[in-house]
């Protein structure tokens, strides 16, 4: 076997075995194959597509490229949730300490933001003490004893991923559906994953930008989850506005703990409930998914989410006091309001350009080694299809930079559609693919 | 403009202007295009293809991203023959002198040889004295004084077709046309050829191995031809069976000695007289192909062809005494006849097998570094449709490495197809494209 071989083959459109794409995962890997010519290879798949084998192929030899967490010690199947990324997206920190608090046990290693969109692990750093990464023992044994956590990928998850992954960013070879399913699929795979739960953004925040692309991944990635053992249901969810109202790591976090004591926007409410209804069923709690977001919401009303994620957060680390006061949590220096300058209903909120704000603002990375300002962000006041008044608050601004006040204003104004006519509130969650 | 978007561009199948197409020729010679973007951008192109414009363009951004030479302080149109590549190919040695000694300048950049096919360069290195590396000044006062010189490409031309057509071979890229006609036409143009003769070699040693492939290449090239305002004709010959009788560097300088003093085999004598008038005819010298060919058959028979060549070598400084007594020029230590198995008639002498066992023997390379024994090669006694009795000599194998010879003989027996039936001599000259 060689590479030039396998190259060749792709290039004519042939299906790879799977020892052709384990050869080429491994020996990319260990930099035996160059990267042009994986970049060759991945253009070659980027235009003839991968079938449903060769995509599973290329997911399992991904997720045995490096160290795979083993959660076998656990006494439960471990179900995990992924989401394919959004503006606003804070469904982890609230949806997992639900599940937990009705016995899911929750064993989450999670990835920070990169651009646009924010990451899971930001935004508990942004929680004074919340220490991210704990040892792999530590990280079993609190899983055993409280029943959560969450934490930073310490392990090497599959390396060659993440080598293929910036490579593609590097050659235009992003926006491939084989290329994304076995992406997410791999470190799901390597990360223990059991049974998964995907949360498949669709939208302007998304990088799937319309409903039949998304539902293409989402088929590519259940039928990866046939192919390798891994039960997988796909929630398709509406990601043209931001999630929610708050937008940046400490306002997100802020959300978060409101919501766990009750107060929940309904987009987020929509979101929350389905994707764990779901985690609930494959983890054996459940198989009437109504019930199960009754029970969820009972445990928003009795409190125990929220005592869950309290205990999440001081078995961490984190200071406590944040939490239970969210008014203590520092904010950022300048908090500036943006009054809508037309009467009329609000038609669109463009998810991506209030990321795209919100990291100028500080709160994402544009490079991997950027840091960020946890305090930066974006705070709406309406959601798409509410009405506002003329000189009527549209959102706020949170920022330490003041240079950045002007254009972010201007940029959110202009990103904030508002019309004379009605519209309905758009569709939460999309579809739903078992 | 960007590489990521010109990538994506021709990923996505759409047309690239000159500006994009200049932007990538540039930025890859300059290193500030990665190996890595250009080969996901060259396996694009291998897939979805370049129009005519396009190629033309590659063409014309290749060709300038070096020096080019300039040979408009010569008197006449420099009109410049190329040939594909093949096994036992020495016609430039033998048609040039036969050309110039017709009043046609000659000024002539050649390459060496690589894998199966050698290169005029080492041909004309194993003469003892033969300088190929002179000085540009030098080259064009010899072409000024005697009308002829053939040197190495001493000039750095077209860099960016030299770093593509490495990458290429890495990458499974090699055989595309619209990449072969720009890399092949960059080179021409850069080497100051202003009207242009094609031997598209087409067959088992040749890079084109149909006819199909082989005019859509030809066609390529007259396009970019007429776009680029070099005049380009193509003669599309058999590469089947090695070319001539000898294959290996000193053993083609005895053939082709022979053959200006008289002795043409008949496929080598075809291919000569056909370029040759066409070379004839673009210089000006005449518009009728037939008495072109007269008036090259006239000047081998009184011997100004040969006279031509000897003027050459010696205004070189190779050493004339090898040449005007052939038997001089020093042989292989081991020179071992391959006796016929059986009787019949030749329906096969595997051309690119031929060439790769005489490389194995050492008249060729496998990497660029490796040194070459001038001596190494085989001499056939016999050409396709000859008959052949049991126990009669087919070829001989000329080498200094004694443990090649059994394996060399063996790979020559499998390589020579005998048959009871009778076969008709095959087409030398397939088709010609203007």
């Amino acid at each position: 076997m060689n590479i030039l071989d396998i190259i060749a083959k792709k290039r004519d459109n042939e299906n790879l075995t799977k020892e052709e794409i384990e050869y080429f995962v491994n020996g990319y890997t260990n930099n035996e194959i160059t990267d042009y010519q994986a970049a060759a290879f991945i253009m070659a798949v980027f235009i003839n597509g991968m079938t449903k084998e060769e995509t599973t192929n290329l997911t399992l030899s991904m997720a045995r490229s490096g160290e795979i967490l083993d959660l076998s010690t656990l006494s439960q199947t471990i179900v995990d949730k992924h989401s394919t990324g959004g503006v606003g997206d804070k469904v982890s920190l609230i949806l997992l300490p639900i599940v937990s608090s009705l016995g899911v046990l929750v064993a989450k290693m999670s990835g920070r933001g990169l651009g646009f969109t924010g990451g899971t692990i930001d935004k508990l750093e942004s929680i004074p003490g919340y220490k991210t990464n704990i040892s792999i023992e530590q990280f079993v044994e609190n899983v055993k004893n409280i029943g959560i956590s969450l934490i930073s990928q310490t392990l090497n998850l599959a390396p060659a991923d993440k080598k293929l992954y910036s490579l593609r960013d590097t050659i235009s070879c992003v926006e491939s559906i084989p290329l994304i399913a076995s992406s997410i699929m791999s470190k799901k795979i390597a990360s223990g994953a059991q049974k998964i739960v995907l949360d498949v953004t669709v939208g302007k925040g998304a990088f799937m930008n319309n409903i039949a692309q998304a539902r293409e991944l989402a088929n590519t990635m259940i039928e990866i989850g046939k192919l390798a053992n891994r039960q997988t249901i796909c929630i398709l969810t509406n990601m043209d506005e931001p999630l929610g109202y708050n937008v940046g790591n400490s306002l997100e976090v802020i959300e978060a703990v409101n919501f766990l004591k009750g107060d929940m926007p309904e987009d987020l409410k929509q979101v929350v409930l389905n994707i764990g209804s779901y985690m609930l069923k494959l983890a054996g709690k459940g198989d009437n998914l109504e019930e199960n977001k009754k029970k969820m919401l009972e445990n928003i009303k009795n409190g125990k989410a929220y005592e869950k994620f309290k205990q999440l957060i001081e078995n961490q680390g984190g200071e406590i006091s944040f939490i239970e006061n969210v008014e203590n949590i520092p904010k950022a220096k300048f908090i500036e309001p943006i009054y809508s300058l037309k009467s009329g209903y609000i038609h669109q909120i463009n998810a991506l350009e209030i990321g795209k704000i919100a990291c100028s603002l500080g709160a994402g990375r544009i490079k991997k080694e950027d840091s960020i300002d946890y305090q930066a962000g974006i705070v709406l006041q309406k959601k798409v299809a509410d009405f506002v008044e003329k000189g009527e608050i549209l959102a706020y601004i949170h920022t330490n930079k003041i240079e950045k006040l002007e254009n972010a204003k201007n940029n959110i104004l202009n990103n904030i559609k508002i019309e004379k006519e009605k519209i309905e509130i758009p569709k939460t969650i999309l579809e739903i693919i078992e």
